[in-house]
């Protein structure tokens, strides 16, 4: 099972202090690039506009706790990084339990939670702390640490480009920017590796693939602001990979658009494999989908997920975890959906038939020469993907029409294509 | 509330002998011209041929009454004109309770109600009376007495112009032909009266608005039949106003079309403000709609009603007042609705954004600079008013994708505007 | 009533051995020719290739039957010609119990019935028996027998065309195949032979008329090859007629497309007639529909039936009789279904109006002048079909939308027509 490996992969990345800049996200990229050795690191300097949007310092942390009023260090952040708001400022003052309360986020409802919670584009500091730590905590002076650098570096992200027979690109982003969490987000980047690591592995990829490891938000705008054009002209599919390591559900968020073939392929795939999984809108949109499918740029981009984020409890919380939340089971189930999905676009094409009217299947052994009363459902899918192979429908098409899993078909199209029944076209061509 | 005033207003109308020609029109129009100034009276001679239809003899009533065996005088159109047979002809005769019973109308499952009859276009004499009082008369020589006139004179209309920004035009019909009636037909030009007040009360109105004032059928085709090549080249929506004074309910009638931009606007409007609205189809027409939509003219008229015509007991007798069933409240709500139409008609907008991706609205002070996990319902609205203006959507377009009112989008779009993160165009613009 | 003369007419076709070749295709189309004595009979040579097929060997039949070995003759081709597997090779041996089973079939689950069953394509023998007459043979030598002849010969099929006022066609196709059954398939060449003995003596049909009475399959394909450009060209509508006897059902079959007016008609005159009619899909096709719909070839072709091939107990089996399966009620009513679809094909022309607004229609007498609060729904028909009659909705359009038979708007249509209000168009006219 590949998930074991995938989960073993994300492991390895775990307790790196991923932020939207910073080293975190370097070594992130740089393990990664054990897996994957033609990715390109991509560095964005500080200042630099993208779009309505400004490249923000770097943030650097090195070390930052807080001493209780009896010695003892808590909240330390190279115990676990997420006890610090994300781009905190640097601090180093005493100050009493009171004052220090300004600066703690718990979560009532999630006792033993310590939730995640960043501030970017406003200098603050703070600590993020479970609820029933902070209950615990006595009155007196606390002395507070944080020594973190915000600084003109750059943000960082990764590319990686897998050319295929066709120009036409299908283009996978997920994100680096999530520091200890599991299923929002470990599981895109491992995930997505895999997905690469599986494509390299074949021999002529019908389309080329671009696959990007950005920070979300600022680092897909980043990407777009240098790469809108080239991207409109080129990307005919593609997916955001998030949130897709959980054991729980399978989900699917559209494309604004939410027609595209990425839309189609996404509901086709999960709608066989898993049928109840659960189907939202654009209006539920929260992940880099928000800047790929926004207008004007409007990229062909849907989502598969397993639990989708916001949809479960241990959310942005350090109970997103690579034990009880994102599994073996989990990353191998949303790897092979996601494969899935990329082998229904690589083999979409639109067959016609090469005779008129129905062939003669039993000079060729695929007909019963004997005409009976009986049912002959065994050639019946033949028949009807014969029907409907006029040139204008795509092997999808077909499969939606006939309600069949698409890959049923294809052992079908190669037999009567070996016949010379069947051409398949790489476009619709005319009846 | 301006109920009151509209329900005054009719209430200084109720009297008139309205028909579908006569000084009962006349009179009904100079009242509504001190309101409204530059209301222009168009006379149409007898015998102008409009379309398939020729303007008949215009009708005029001294008097009119039945004079019973024991001398007391019934029937009076001087006491109610509804007794009246509109374009009754005039005769003086003495005849027997039986010979009379020919030329009476009563409706015998509404005992106390006198019905509205009416004989444009066959000469005839008669009198409506309640079935109540029509059981009481007893055997015995009755007076006939009707001074009525049929003479070459004209069909009698009002039409008010008011110039806006735009040439493109708004139009709203309603008709003055219905003697002592109120919902069908008093509330139409009263409610209309006050909306073509508003709207010229204000300042630099987007669209120019064009009113009439005509008698129902005979009126709406005699003034197509003088305007409908400008009508179509100007006319982009419009109302045809009637039933529009009971507080019982609200309805919907659509264009033949049914899919015009009074048609969405109509069903928005209503949907949001009273969703157990009654929604009629083309087939329930009745009112000037059959004109304004009849093949080759098309225009975009809809009807947005209180209780529609024919579908309450009151409809078309002299049951139909100002008291019981049309009230202060009901034209409140009549008045609004109609407004509120037109303001969504005026604010119905292609909103654009202006940048790429998703605007940085933390800078602005319009979006949390705090990440955390909860909802961020508060702008959550804003967020999709972006996602969604691309140019192509009108703002009752996503109004609806978003299932809000529209009205709750217009601040968040002016402070987009403000910002300059938003244009607003009058007509699509490619995304 | 005309189901009992195709009845008749069918008795008469029952005894012939029908198969895809050979005498009993051509005494039935000789037969058949006695009512449509234009009938043109056409031979295509075995061997001819025919798009993905040849046209086969013609097979002849002397003599078939079998020996017990207490000497009684059984399944005897000449008592009934199902007895024999269609295109048996000749053969005369002695054989045990056990070999003979071999080249037995019946029907476990029908033991009454002696099924119907075909080898055309590779070269077998057989008997077909019923379980209960199988089940009685003793161990023993047998004698089978089958005097049969397979060689270059020809596939006949026979050809109709009525000449209309249009050059358009409305083909219409039936086969000639199927030895002693009833409703598959003697029904559909008795129906239509006196479908177009019925348009033969109609003068002035609107449309020409095409009938082609072929074996199944390989008779379609073959004239497809000969004549595909020019039906292409030429057929605008048109019926394959099958399994069009019993009086159990009515069904419909679409054309691949789905959509075509012939689907539209089927649907409607089924929908008035017999409001559970079944309703199949393209998925359950099974008869000619496969080759007329083929892709390329996208006749416009649907199918209405009474009780569909594969859907009756008796459906290719000995069962299928013209006693209990097939009566003159079935055959009446599927005569009458098609007979009222041609004829809704035939009247299916735009109406427009031809004045602007709604016409006066009292003054011709066709709407009451005195105006009541009472329901006018006796004229509510008539100004329906006037507000549809745009210029751009047929017929049948309209009778959709008002929802009606469309055949009760014919008589309203020639009266507005006699007064000159509606013009019926051959093709949509703009608004």
């Amino acid at each position: 099972m590949i998930g074991t490996e995938i989960h073993k992969f994300a492991c390895s990345l775990w307790h790196l202090n991923r932020s939207i800049t910073g080293d975190g996200v370097r070594q992130t990229l740089s393990i990664i690039k054990e897996v994957l050795p033609d990715l390109s690191i991509v560095e964005v300097p500080t200042g630099t506009s993208v779009f309505d949007w400004t490249i923000p310092k770097e943030w650097k942390v090195n070390d930052a706790y807080i001493v209780t009023p009896s010695g003892t260090k808590i909240c330390s952040f190279k115990e676990n990084n997420l006890h610090l708001v994300g781009y905190s400022i640097p601090i180093h003052k005493k100050l009493s339990l009171n004052e220090l309360q300004d600066n703690l986020y718990s979560l009532s409802d999630q006792p033993t939670a310590i939730p995640y919670i960043t501030s970017y584009y406003k200098a603050r500091w703070g600590f993020c702390i479970s609820q029933q730590q902070r209950d615990s905590l006595l009155e007196g002076e606390y002395e507070v640490f944080i020594d973190s650098e915000l600084f003109d570096g750059s943000l960082t992200y990764g590319e990686l480009f897998i050319k295929g027979k066709s120009q036409s690109e299908i283009f996978i982003s997920t994100y680096v920017c999530h520091p200890s969490m599991a299923n929002n987000e470990l599981s895109g980047p491992a995930v997505t590796t895999f997905i690469a690591k599986w494509l390299l592995s074949k021999a002529n990829n019908r389309f080329s693939y671009r696959f990007v490891f950005i920070p979300e938000t600022i680092g897909s705008i980043a990407y777009l602001s240098r790469n809108k054009d080239y991207l409109k002209s080129k990307v005919i599919a593609g997916f955001n990979v998030t949130c897709i390591g959980d054991n729980r559900d399978y989900s699917y968020l559209p494309s604004r658009n939410s027609e595209t073939i990425s839309d189609a392929v996404s509901k086709h795939v999960l709608k066989h494999i898993y049928p109840t999984y659960k189907s939202y809108k654009w209006a539920d949109r929260g992940s880099d989908e928000r800047q790929y499918c926004s207008p004007g740029i409007d990229l062909p981009i849907a989502s598969i997920m397993r639990t989708k984020y916001g949809k479960y409890d241990e959310y942005h919380t350090s109970l997103d975890n690579l034990i009880s939340v994102v599994t073996p089971e989990g990353l191998d189930g949303g790897y092979n959906v996601l494969k899935r999905a990329i082998e229904v676009l690589e083999k979409n094409t639109y067959p016609k038939v090469n005779v008129f009217c129905e062939p003669q299947l039993g000079k060729r052994g695929l007909y019963p020469t004997l005409s009976t009363k009986s049912c002959k459902s065994e050639v019946r899918l033949m028949m009807d993907l014969i029907t409907w192979s006029d040139g204008t429908k795509s092997m999808l098409d077909i499969a939606e029409i006939c309600d069949v899993p698409v890959w049923e078909l294809y052992p079908i199209a190669m037999k009567l294509a070996e016949h010379n029944l069947l051409t398949l076209y790489d476009y619709p061509v005319s009846s």
